[in-house]
């Protein structure tokens, strides 16, 4: 099975005018040959490919969609500032109003300072620690995604040493590996950043160990490093705070995106009054930064993270579909392992070192009308339903027991066979 | 005279959740008392400080605003697409169309990617043609502005040596100086980056001396490195192709942004067929780099570059400002200086290195509802009329009456001594 002729189509003619045919996390290059590269319209929970096929979207845009695509409160909100003024000389009063409801919202934050992408942010925290403490080295876990900035690019091409230099490697929830990078930095240490959770691509997610956050708490409190939590994925699918307010530690410095304005271009970088100083040193700007309308949606967003139960009932639909995917795959004699948490789930196989169930599996759902992600985590929204869920593990229980009769589930896998070197 | 009561207000605000309470590009710290920081609308050529004093704007949101704010028939074009799907899990076909048309536009280019800031797309320059050559060493000419990423910045906070390695600067315009950047860089060199013209901030403009261009060109052919022109501020007011066609030399990257879609947020890195494979070998993406809209509005915005008379309309308007402010400047005795593209004006006065004339004839000109920058390249949009710019040389004639009078006009400039150093 392979993708609808459309996007087929659409492929042929984007391989003549974009390199690769496309590019970026966006990219289906390691996915199965029948996901589609290029989609129509999206609504609620829904996403229509380039052939008009509709699909229960386990991805929201690889995090965006929070509330639901298309939402009518969110976007009026948008479309009422557009109309009014958007990319304007200067910032309007929504950017002070976002901030600080922004810092209202987030426990550690006094300030905050906004920006486009997530790497955005997390590069403004790298400077704003290096600016703060005058050092320059950084402790980050081994495989970590903190953005496609060449410091943070674990590909080489067009990297230089350069870009990469001050780094010190450690193991996610490892203590004493996080020990051993902050002696090994010595008095040079700037700041460790931290993912929220352990969220790599490819392998289980994890859960932040209390002590390991706490660890990272106690070395920068004891070194004047700053602690970085780049919250850019999994923010507001934890908490109504910073992911790690849920094991009681304050990072100096979060970094957000994606979701806080449901899909509108916005990411953000808060910080305690510690590093306020530094902040204000830093220079940081970008052509459509201080857009009003994403201003606008966002506030429209975090009014309803406030105000609503939205996480909550997330968190119902994720602890049903994953106690439902562990009882069906039990169910048909297959092994699976469900990480992270249940907003932000990932289905991996036993015994799939290449994901060729994986690939199976997720083939089967995506003709079924169920898009996931066979190697990334994926996310719930706020717009799906018990009937969703309930949809999905019935599509999941026809794809278990098909993946069983799928002559790709015991082929090696050409698209992931780097995963078994 | 300062900025309004309701400005002062947001100020205060701002001050406790924001950084300096601003920051960036579009911060006022380094204009004239008078110039309000916040704003509340835009249509046209005029903008509305947060008190609802109307202004003509001379700024152009820092370039974006190309056709006018809220220009009706683009941001229709953005909102029917947002309504069908914007940030979603993955590119609508427009990415391919826009790819498309804008390879068609542009001379040198084969192919585009698309991102979000100029600074992505000046940084995936870098990366592209360190990938394409396999060499480190950049030649970038000294004080030009190619984004606010470490590598390009002229602060030092947040900065390390490392994010500036393998850079070597010449004098914009000085083809023996950019001959022995390249003899430094020897057999190292991946590219000349080039600002389609001199647009520094605090000097004059100069426009590209062909003998200068020529001679990247052939250094490149030569070295086997890329030429890439940084047009993310120049692009589409100097010509409807790369601005280095009015010059007659094709590069091999060229990077664009702000008003392609008219101020929705959108940049590119366009390049030819040699630099492709590396352009599909680095890693580059971004959260919200495939949102539809922008896409949307970029296709009616060149669609209106493409059809309209906007360029020639822009550089008429320019022509006509540029002229009636060297007579007016004239018949008062005051001497200024006007540099760059007539669509992109700068007006620096003679004797006036801490530019105390500048900033009294600027706040004059504000307080009669036009508002200029006393030290950045201003911007033309086609929203403008024959009739503001008679508007804008009627208050020009009158404040350059005023500054004759103005105590500012005597006074060391504090906000800009460090000029004086």
């Amino acid at each position: 099975m392979s993708a609808g002729a459309l996007d087929r189509q659409w492929r042929e003619r984007a391989d003549a005018v974009i390199p690769g045919g496309m590019y970026g996390h966006q990219s289906t290059r390691l996915l199965p040959d029948s996901y589609p590269q290029f989609f129509s319209r999206a609504k609620g929970a829904r996403l229509w490919d380039a052939d008009g096929r509709p699909l229960l979207d386990f991805m929201c845009a690889y995090g965006p969609n929070l509330m639901g695509y298309g939402d009518e409160e969110i976007d009026s909100a948008f479309v009422d500032q557009l109309r009014r003024g958007d990319t304007l000389t200067g910032p309007t009063p929504l950017m002070v109003e976002l901030a600080e409801r922004f810092v209202r919202l987030v426990g550690h934050a006094d300030w905050a300072m906004f920006c486009k992408n997530g790497g955005d942010a997390t590069q403004m925290a790298l400077m704003v620690a290096r600016a703060h403490t005058r050092r320059k080295t950084i402790i980050i876990a081994r495989g970590a995604y903190h953005g496609a900035n060449p410091w943070c690019q674990t590909r080489t091409a067009g990297v230089t040493p350069g870009d990469k230099a001050y780094q010190i490697l450690c193991d996610y929830n490892d203590v004493s590996s996080l020990e051993a990078a902050a002696e090994q930095a010595g008095d040079d240490l700037a700041a460790i950043f931290a993912a929220p959770l352990k969220h790599d691509a490819f392998v289980d997610q994890a859960l932040p160990d209390p002590a390991y956050a706490q660890k990272a708490r106690d070395i920068c409190d004891r070194t004047g490093a700053l602690l970085v939590v780049d919250d850019v994925r999994a923010g507001l699918r934890v908490a109504r705070d910073c992911s790690w307010a849920t094991v009681g530690v304050s990072p100096d410095l979060s970094s957000w995106g994606k979701c806080f304005a449901n899909g509108h271009p916005i990411s953000a970088l808060l910080g305690s009054d510690k590093a306020r100083k530094a902040a204000s040193a830093i220079y940081a700007t970008g052509s459509f930064w201080f857009q009003a309308a994403p201003m606008a949606a966002a506030l429209a967003t975090l009014n309803r993270v406030e105000t609503s139960t939205y996480l909550e009932d997330m968190m119902s639909l994720g602890e049903h579909l994953r106690s439902g995917l562990a009882e069906r795959a039990e169910a048909h004699g297959l092994g699976i392992r469900q990480s992270g948490p249940v907003t932000m789930p990932l289905v991996l196989f036993e015994d799939d070192p290449d994901l060729r169930l994986g690939f199976a599996w997720c083939s089967q759902m995506l003709s079924r009308g169920i898009y996931l992600h066979p190697w990334h985590n994926m996310f719930l929204c706020a717009a799906m339903t018990e009937t969703d869920i309930s949809s999905a593990l019935d599509a999941a229980d026809q794809s278990f027991r098909a993946v069983k009769q799928d002559p790709r589930s015991t082929e090696v896998n050409s698209k992931l066979s780097f995963l078994l070197a």
